[in-house]
This record gives structure tokens, sequence and C-alpha cells, in this order.
């Protein structure tokens, strides 16, 4: 399943790579909320090859609108496209997330950077790797020397509550990055890239695979109340595991 | 000349391409300032360069501690690496950046991303290319659909103050990015892929290459009062043009 996963995520990257850069229709989906004709061929691409391999398995993916509950244990968990933000801009970031999860619970994911061909991997129990070298969070242990990434939600509400978080963070952090695409932000984690990545509002095909990689790297995923990931959670703290504690009591205070 | 800085550039970027991954020593020069064996492998290179083949020219470079006012017109302004703290961390965003001011004023820049091969380019009067390709500013006219890139300044009072100005941007805007690489930030403006790019305080070195290249893709550079940047400028604020205004008003009212 781990080949599949891979493979589907390159023949993605592949289409999102041929189609950048041509103009696309562009149709909002709400306030700061796209979706580009490049999405919907890099989905049909990935629920083709899913399919084939294995025609049983749910399948939920962004545009789509298939939601789990089907009649498999296994479920594929798709954003064809992380970032079409700035990916109808030609701003270079942007990625293809695929997890897999089993009763629930993710068990493996994959998530492709298309234009520096970097694929991160990792399996439950199997580790975490980048390419083919093996991955793991750094060991930065305080705030003030991290760095935080973090992406903005669309919702308006949102945006006020998180200047109130990026005005406590700003002063006590290293520094603060934002890509843009919140599968490769996590990733960055995964990496040690990163320390710490956090969002007010993702969706399950944001964090699942990404949540694998994290936790296979030696990090930690919980919501921003300091409870485990799970596909229901509205926001996302990932972090090395070092700073998990610093960083939920300033989400929580503020 | 612009062929010798694009050598130097590139001829930097791959010694930055060789020596990343490698343990180097880090040494702070102040609080969220480091300086890395790199760098001074990279600009030791850039020198060697630009000096071998115009050895009357000034050259200004970030950790040579060299100031203009020499003997010739035309002064190199160097930042060997643009984006230590990514580059210490494995952060795959960092660049090289090559000016040059002829009696003060800035004719030519060059920033390279040795990861990704892109190299960003202009000559004043000539237009600004990346790689062979000639790049222009965005046509976006409202902050609400920006995308609005900014990185955060070291020192502790100006966290609080880009704070600020961050809670007034975030709910006005598109989204906001942080690469942490000022010289490639501004550069995004330029071809397109951002629509602003500010920073409360950078060096003559940060912006000098880039200033180059964003005017000559039609875009516009100022101080954060509306000033045209110069190299004594503390703050920057660059823009596509059609939202300078718009950003100028936010900057000054907050």
């Amino acid at each position: 399943m781990l080949e599949t996963a891979i493979e589907a995520a390159r023949q993605v990257g592949q289409v999102l790579l041929e189609e950048l850069g041509r103009s696309h229709d562009v149709r909002s989906k709400g306030l700061r909320d796209i979706v580009t004709e490049a999405d919907l061929m890099a989905q049909d691409k990935a629920i083709d090859i899913l399919r084939a391999r294995y025609p049983d398995h749910d399948i939920w993916a962004e545009e789509a609108g298939q939601t789990p509950g089907g009649a498999s244990d296994y479920c594929w968990i798709v954003d064809p496209l992380d970032g079409t933000t700035n990916y109808s801009r030609g701003y270079p970031c942007f990625s293809v997330s695929i997890g897999l999860s089993y009763r629930g619970e993710a068990i493996l994911g994959v998530v492709y950077d298309p234009l520096s061909d970097q694929l991160f991997q990792a399996q439950r129990g199997q580790g975490a790797y980048l390419n083919d070298t093996r991955i793991h969070v750094s060991g930065v242990e305080r705030l003030i020397d991290a760095l935080v990434g973090l992406d903005w939600a669309r919702k308006q509400d949102l945006r006020s509550q998180m200047a109130q978080v990026v005005a406590e963070i700003a002063p006590r952090a290293g520094t603060i990055r934002s890509t843009g695409s919140a599968a490769l932000g996590l990733c960055y984690v995964a990496a040690g890239w990163t320390d710490v990545y956090f969002h007010f509002l993702l969706q399950p095909w944001d964090v699942a695979a990404a949540s694998v990689i994290i936790q296979e790297a030696g990090g930690i995923v919980t919501d921003l109340a300091g409870s485990p990931w799970h596909p229901d959670s509205e926001g996302c703290l990932a972090t090395n595991g070092l700073i998990h504690q610093a960083m939920l009591r300033l989400l929580i205070r503020t």
C-alpha cells in the first residue's frame, strides 16, 4: 500500500507540474478559498490509481465530497493539491498528500513536493523518510531557539484569534515561517527543519498523511487542547515533542 | 558586469549546496543572529570572483565589515547567504544576493536560489528576468486578494511592533507568507507570486539587488514611510505598485 501511495503521489505531482503555469479556470469556494481545474485533474489521477489497485477501499478526497464510513476498514485520505492559492499564483510551494487510515486511525502517509522532488513518507512503526533518508524531529528545547511554522486559516474570526497568538509567540520564539501548504509545513517539523507547526482549522486531508510522518519521526501531533490529533480535530499542533507543552500553554492561555 | 554577477552568484550557490548538511560551527552574532562557516566560505568565493574581474571596484559584504565610500564609483553589495537561519537548519529556502551600485544608486541585481536553480536578475532599464524568462509584478489591486510576504526582524521591540501590523493585515489581506530569506521574499513580488513584501529592518545587502529586480519588473520599493528605498533606509516595503498606498496607510497608522 505504501508503494501505491508513493506511485500515486508522484503521478499526481507530474500532473501538477504539467499544468503549472497554464491558465486555468479558478473558481471561488468561499472567502480566500479557491479550486482550480488542476485540483480536479490531480484528484482524478489519484482516484484512478487508488481505485484500480484497491477497488474495495474507501476514498476521501478534498474535492470529491466523499466521506468515510463505507464498507471498507481502509480509507484513503487524499489532498491532490495542498497549497492551491500558491499554485494558482505560481508561488513555488505546494504538495500532494495521500494518507491511509485503518478503522479510523492513520497508518501510512506520503507527502510529495513535486517542484523540489522531495517525498516524505512513513508507515506506522517503520520510521519516517525523506526520499531514501531516515528523518527525525529536531532536538531544540527552548521556544526562543525555535523555528515556528504556521499558516492563517481563511475564516475572519480565526484571523483575529491567530493574530493574538502570533503576538504572544513572536517575541518568545526564534522566528516564524509560513509556507501556505499545511502538509509541507507539518513535514518540515518531521524533517527537523522547523520545531513547531500549528494551524487553527485544518481538514483531515491536510493532516492525515503528515501526522504519521511526524509521529514516525519522533514528534507529537495533537489538537490545540492537547488531545491526540484525530480526523475530527479542528486545529492541529505538531512539534518535536520537546516544546509541545510550552506551545500548548501559550495556545490555551491566549 | 551582469555576467560577472551571475557567474559569482552561481559559484557561491554551488559552495552553499556543497556545504549544506555538513556540520558547521555556528556562531552567535546576537539575539536570533548567527553566522556559519558556510557564510564565510561563500563570501570568500564571491569576493575572489569580483576582485579578480574588477579589482578597482569597492565591495560591501555582510560578513566582511567593509563599508562603501572607497575610491570607486562602483560598489558591489553582497549577501553571500541570505537566510542563514534556514540554511543552518536545512530549511530549503536561502539565496545569494549580489547587487551593484553606481554613485550610490543600485543599477544591477542578481538573486540566486541554488536549491531550485532559480536566478532572478535585472539591470536598470533592461527588464527583470527569472532564468531566461521576463517577469512582471502581479495585477492584484485589492489587499483582500493579496499574498503578503513578510519576515520578522530580530530585535525584540520590532517583534511587538510587527505583531501589531500583522494583526491589522491578517483580516484585511488574502494571506501571509514568510520565507526567511528577504532577498527571495522581495523577488517573489517581482515574479508576481506575491503582491507585497515588507520588513522592519533590513540591511543594504538584503535589498540592493532585489530592489533593481522589483523595479524592473514594474514594482515599487520604498522605505516604510514611502520614500524611495536607499541603502540607508531601515525598513522596506515592496509591492506591485497597485497596493502600495493601501499598505503605506496601514503601516503608518499602526
